[in-house]
């Protein structure tokens, strides 16, 4: 589906205003907070065979699928918060690094290889 | 700016499938590389005093304000790539988290405390 | 208190052995269990302000000190499992980082700064 | 080797002492630096399939071994000190986490399942 981030950050902003939470939304504890969803995102893979946490996750559970999907929107959340407060365009820094990394790995080089680009 | 997420997952997909790379996109490798991304944003604020590295990164020379830039992006571009990955519709499953933080935190309720929403 | 390294390391292996637990403790899981124990670290620690959560830990109820205590725990058993799956001695490796960082930040040069040694 | 982690704690103590580090010291900024090393832990981690990864790493290069050993003492020092900086006896904790997970997961009632506890 097609939601922007601009969408996502403006209503991020006036969830946390209604709240009177800015005061809690600091760079440094929203890292935190991101750091921890990351954390809750890796116990749901932390056991899993390869094979069951493969593409389209063919091993897991109905509950365990939406687990994951949720756990995949609370970092987006925390990051799209904290890249708002650090004052960042965080569509326009991953349009800026996509371009970065087309420059890094061109795809005749790079083809079939995951070696770091300071390989080539 | 108003970059949507479907257009960043179609065009990560693309530069995956540029380089073969779809064998190394598996979620728990995604996963880690996500982690590691946080964990270079992480260094970025880990000996900044709260006051330098408040909203807008007041304390942050320009050179440092594009590392806190690019790592948000990699992390972006790592989640992204994770829920495709995973097949998770990214947006969707953030527009779907915010409703439930709306139910779990009622504005009038939460007007400025911390507080864990179990505490209601 | 004084407890060795060797010690905890010997008893996680006895543990996961009575278990049968030696299948699921590959470096790769146990690196995502890490990730995750780390984050519940951060969660406890994501919405307090400096003060109450400077040295000592002054602003945390008894509770809150115990949960820190457990999750400081938690990282530290699955980093010395993770270091005995990888056939890491982590109290060497520890020791000879330890000598590595006195060579890097000389006291002299480094006293009251926190710039990377990079910088000297 | 046997090495006791009070020696690790009273050491990094020292380390700090003599550099006036103690100021940057604060568990939140400790802890940041953790997950920080954790990350670039990941980082060795992430595009490594389960085989060259497993115990022993049997595919890592002599030099990628040393990077592994150096980044889990970097976690362990990390996790040392900021114990010290929160008034936690990190041992103590470890050993009392390590009996009620003795207690949390009889030995013959998770005889070779990584189900969680709650499953029992």
């Amino acid at each position: 589906s097609n939601v922007p981030l601009e969408e996502l950050r403006a209503r991020l902003a006036g969830f946390a205003l209604e709240r009177d939470w800015d005061q809690y939304h600091t760079p440094r504890n929203l890292l935190l907070a991101l750091v921890g969803e990351a954390g809750e995102l890796c116990e749901l893979f932390q056991w899993r065979p390869e094979a069951e946490a493969g593409p389209g996750l063919p091993g897991f559970s109905e509950k365990e699928r939406m687990a994951v999907e949720e756990e995949l929107a609370d970092v987006l959340l925390y990051l799209v918060r904290l890249s708002d407060m650090c004052g960042v365009d965080l569509g326009q820094a991953a349009l800026s690094k996509m371009r970065k990394n087309a420059a890094k790995y061109p795809a005749e080089k790079c083809l079939g290889s995951s070696a770091k680009y300071t390989a080539y």
